[in-house]
């Protein structure tokens, strides 16, 4: 047990996978809002629109046509930062100025045929299919690269440009910052305690309730969070990467659950298609399959930038970026919050 | 000279003031844009609103009056979230669950007692008041706390509530996460070369004609940068923290003119009033100031989010949030744009 109020006195929490400090100050919630207010998210998407170059039989920018797909569909992003043959910078001796090759693939997953359909609402089944696809992904581009990053930016507020359902995935031939963090932490816990750090915070997690779970699939609010709203959601196996293995288990079905509660909570908390940004963290591939990697957990991340209502965003700004992570939420609010919310999407319960 | 042609192919570049890597992938600039388009800055404020919290007279939400103002004016944030009180949370004995207490003040700053003026449209002796309030803030609160970050978040798009020019300040019993990676880093650096990381870095940049400098101090467009028409300002001089010794010194002037200066630039950008967060780096005060910081150089960090126009933000997303910084632009062609807009602001031009 704690001493202090932490619901109404700020103070510093540790983020262990990114060894460093979060400042929560949940007394800030009480401040009124005078600043930039959102377009509440779009609700009337057509099901289908003829201009847009991820629907089904239409065509893109670079001429090409998409199929006439019935599930997931996976193309080339037509502007992918990541490109397979970029030419080597060549290196500057200072080491203030250091250049480094990278190279890799850029790919665009539509979920599902219909642009007016969101994960919380796809069928099981369908969702399963997704979760296959990803697997996939990870294992034909996780071949040869060291990291392929799955991630879905939802919402116009997210920076997404396109309403239909879809995720991207970036392969690269260099590890990102913030895995080469996390495996960072997770092997020097692994080294320091023999266990690998997720799967000790799961059942510090399962003590403390911070945890909502399924019947085979536990998601989780945790406290190492440090936007509001947040989630971290994981296999409770030992998973290290998706993988073929991880889908064709009973898993599969508890994670197509378990997704689909985590986003019904999300849209029926303002009554809103919530946005967000989320992807997937697993062992590093390719070249590192052969390494042991028994500190990794796969666990995916979901970052959702509202905070107050469907139209006021928690900005991450100056003191953000030039000092430190601030949040006006505690996790255990956060928690408490989607905890008590209906498992049951909004849209379904009004008709 | 560099093998590669860096403005059209992806390639990796070191940060050495974070010890990462930012993926600069130029040729996305070509890529359309159907997402998210914002509303412009707001050029209509009036001189004077009597129910604005931040004018000279007016009363603020916690009953106090402001002082009749006449040029900055400083006083306790409304809702801080950091305050000198806060009760210690208590040590959990899990290593992943771990609080620390958090305590400090916070403070805001107003810069003129007009709403309808900006620091680039200020006169050169009001810029020079407010850079002497900012030291005189560091100057006392530094005296007891480790960290004093003075930022500014200007324009709605960057989270800020109030279209009065003003500023804010931090003051924690703790160091925060960047400035602690800063310091590290600048202390390695030191420590192998025998010389500051940013003193030698401008010497590098001055060969590159990475830099703008006025007549008194320059100010430069970096390679290090990760955002797109980012700025990195900072004395020639090997000032370590913000003091009265830096305001009393022929550099003050100089200062006040390469801010208005680089503000004026961004502004004619996209002949907006340019959003950004801004905010000052120098080496930790209170208990530190007993140690020796010569690794460090006062710095500031300059932030837009603007990319394309006026209304088209780069976000900082999905694949940014997960895996790493990503941007659209190479530092040099941020640099070279910068460098041919005219130095006379467009407001003044048109009249
Ligand atoms: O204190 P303000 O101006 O109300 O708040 C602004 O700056 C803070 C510090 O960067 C952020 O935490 C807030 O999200 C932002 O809206
Ligand atoms: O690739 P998209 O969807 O056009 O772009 C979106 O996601 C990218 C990856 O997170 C970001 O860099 C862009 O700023 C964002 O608009």
């Amino acid at each position: 047990q704690r001493g202090g109020d932490e619901t109404s006195h700020q103070h510093l929490r540790y983020n262990p996978l990114r060894d460093s400090w979060v400042l929560v100050s949940a007394h800030r919630m009480k401040r009124p809002w005078a600043g930039q207010v959102e377009k509440p998210p779009e609700e009337h998407i057509p099901r289908y629109d003829p201009r847009n170059p991820l629907c089904p039989g239409n065509t893109r920018a670079n001429g090409e046509v998409n199929l006439d797909y019935e599930s997931t569909f996976v193309f080339e992003n037509d502007f992918p930062a990541l490109q397979p043959d970029a030419p080597d910078p060549g290196l500057d001796q200072h080491p203030l100025f250091q250049c480094k090759a990278a190279r890799g693939v850029c790919k665009v997953m539509c979920f599902h045929p219909r642009s007016d359909i969101t994960l919380p609402l796809m069928k099981k089944e369908e969702v399963v299919k997704v979760i296959n696809q990803w697997a996939d992904l990870v294992e034909e581009l996780g071949a040869t690269y060291p990291w392929v990053q799955i991630f879905e930016n939802k919402g116009a507020m997210m920076g997404c440009s396109n309403p239909h359902p879809h995720c991207q995935v970036w392969a690269s031939n260099f590890l990102p910052n913030e895995p080469a963090t996390s495996d960072r932490c997770q092997r020097a816990y692994y080294e320091k305690h023999g266990e690998p750090l997720l799967l000790q915070y799961a059942k510090q997690e399962a003590e403390k309730k911070f945890s909502l779970s399924s019947h085979q699939l536990p998601f989780l609010m945790p406290f190492i969070i440090n936007a509001p709203q947040i989630a971290f959601l994981r296999p409770t196996h030992h998973f290290i990467v998706f993988s073929l293995y991880l889908c064709h288990s009973l898993c599969l079905l508890g994670l197509a659950d378990i997704m689909k509660r985590l986003l019904t909570k999300y849209d029926n908390l303002f009554e809103v298609s919530f946005p967000y940004s989320m992807g997937w963290h697993g062992a590093p591939t390719g070249p590192c399959l052969k390494e042991n990697n028994s500190h990794w957990q796969l666990h995916a991340h979901y970052y959702p930038p509202l905070l107050r209502s469907a139209t006021v965003k928690k900005f991450m700004v100056g003191y953000e970026m030039l000092a430190q992570e601030q949040r006006d939420l505690t996790p255990e609010q956060a928690a408490e919050k989607l905890r008590n919310l209906p498992d049951e999407h909004y849209k379904t319960r009004e008709n």
